[in-house]
């Protein structure tokens, strides 16, 4: 297709800027590896195959993903070494999707309890199976705390899965600007703890990894071999306020048209099914406005998203409104759920429409 | 398809009960008949094409959409009258598909400035164009003051739009559990004072159309002709707590399998990506699970998701735990921004599966 402008795009819409997205992926890519380790970037952030392609490119080790069917899309576009980092418990159908995977690619899900293991067990219909122990680090949400793990591994070693080593996600890191430090410490002390026990107990351990965006660029210790950052290729505005992230940085916006100016506020097309409703505690509203008028210019600025409904994003604090019929763009809170909504990236360079990309893992959470 | 149990549909789902579905789609039918107002639902909260079959055949008068993209999708199965309640401003592209609608259907669109409504008239290029001027009732979100109307209606008359009459949405009768009954009252006041204002300045006033579910109850004025709600097909648990619906009205229900049971705790496999984050203020946590172990018998409860990530649901309060591989059945907050994060419905029956139903205008908000 044509170069075109961005006024002419249809709103709401994901509009990327090619040579910020770019520069995250050679940036994450090139520390990684600076530090020694591997990178297998989370592509729940944004189901695209052309953004994996770049990463694979950009020398990523494998690709991460969240569930059986991201991983069906990528496997079926070539991507051949793909990690499930959940608890994936494939019973039902799921059971015979997980063994076509198995015969397709180098595949390795995450396991958190006997049980679960024993659901891949039966699923894997005695196929080889990875599996990866899930370590809480200090989230709580899934995963064995480290003394439990070689009691994980030896249900899994019973169940002869082959059990390839550790992983955690310490999302801990979100819970604040002041957490992401604290929480890559606690993600390489327990996937540390966690593979001395292992190792001890005579099992082989080649994979501990760690990974969130806020704390990839953290201290690691040296048993750490991987990192799975995810949100680094478009970054948002929760990276923004957990200090993940410059604003130059920012390469994912939601262009959205002025539909409505009453009170001294405007109404942009860009609700909670384009912005999604994320919001972390200690972040208030849900977009930043970045050209409006009023957004250029010491002392101005494009005002905040304070409230959202379906197909409304309630802007305050502009300090030049744009008037009914402009495009504006906006900083979501949380990248991830906002790629989720949308069908197609309007790919950008200096500001004109270059390309269009499907999201083609959206919708694929099952 | 054949009929299948429930505990073998892959997680997350979306899954209808359709013995209630039928029941809120009769009973809302009735209730607004016997008042003698029209019914025009509005379709955002399910975007599927046999669900507003049954909302026609129950005699509905129309259907209200929240886009363009949705009309679309509902004009070409056949729905032909259609109002976009939504100050619709068909810039760029979207002029050329408003066109394409006004030749195709009887099509309303609202209005709220007279900025918007020259981009209608530009894009209606001549055609007769209907508009529905959207009033303010307390919400604040859009729309115009009533003693506003008469100059917005010149402004549309100037422009050779065709002015059919107001809308409102009280949508501040979502602000609490005793907010619905007040909103009601301003839906029907603010609607009265613009009627009243418009026909003294000569205006014919055909449509004096109210909505939302939790009002839809309420006292209505005569000037009211039409109710619009739209989440009482299958309610929810906002709708709930708002005293909107009795708990055997609730027709769907994600379906979830149990990933993880540490710490006291359940997780599911349904986070942000399938009961999305929608929170008010007044409501605790992110659904209720109705059917774990213990949520049968007196004093025993399934729990509460006291918070979602995008793939993980945490499980807080259920008095007998499910195991790791069971399914449950979680009340979301909010139907609407729940529904469009699914490609489906899975259509049951006395807890057995009958039918799927695409969600045909799933990601339609453009």
């Amino acid at each position: 297709m044509g170069v075109r402008k961005l006024e002419h795009v249809e709103t709401p819409a994901l509009v990327v800027d090619l040579a910020r997205l770019r520069a995250n992926i050679a940036g994450m890519s090139t520390s990684v590896r600076d530090r020694g380790l591997a990178l297998r970037p989370h592509v729940k952030t944004h189901k695209c195959l052309e953004i994996a392609a770049m990463q694979r490119e950009a020398g990523a080790a494998g690709l991460t993903v969240a569930t059986l069917s991201e991983a069906e899309v990528f496997a079926a576009a070539g991507f051949d070494d793909l990690f499930v980092a959940y608890p994936v418990v494939p019973s039902g159908a799921k059971g015979e999707r997980l063994r076509r995977l198995l015969d397709r690619v180098r595949l390795a899900v995450g396991v958190d309890s006997a049980a679960g293991a024993a659901v891949v067990a039966r699923a894997a219909q005695g196929r080889p199976a990875r599996v990866v122990l899930e370590i809480d680090s200090g989230q709580h949400r899934t995963g064995v705390a480290p003394p439990d793990a070689v009691s994980l591994a030896e249900a899994c070693a019973a169940l002869r899965l082959d059990v390839e080593g550790v992983f955690t996600h310490g999302g801990h890191s979100y819970a604040g600007p002041d957490a992401p430090r604290a929480a890559a410490i606690d993600e390489g002390a327990a996937l540390t703890d966690a593979r001395t026990r292992l190792v001890a107990a005579g099992f082989r351990v080649d994979v501990v990894s760690a990974g969130s965006t806020p704390t990839t660029g953290g201290e690691r210790p040296t048993a750490v071999t991987e990192e799975r950052p995810g949100s680094y290729v478009f970054h948002d505005r929760q990276q923004l306020g957990l200090g993940a992230c410059r604003e130059e940085q920012v390469a994912l916006t939601v262009a959205a048209t002025v539909v409505s100016t009453h009170r001294g506020r405007f109404v942009v097309d860009a609700g909670s099914k384009a912005l999604a409703s994320d919001r972390p505690s200690w972040l208030d509203g849900h977009g930043t406005v970045v050209d409006a008028r009023g957004s250029s210019g010491p002392g101005s600025t494009g005002g905040t998203v304070v409230s959202v409904s379906e197909h409304h994003g309630i802007v305050e604090g502009s300090t030049l409104p744009p008037a009914v019929g402009d495009v504006v763009r906006i900083v979501p809170n949380h990248v991830c759920t906002v790629v989720n909504l949308f069908e197609e990236y309007v790919v950008t360079e200096a500001g004109r429409v270059v390309d269009r990309w499907p999201v083609a893992a959206r919708g694929r959470n099952v």
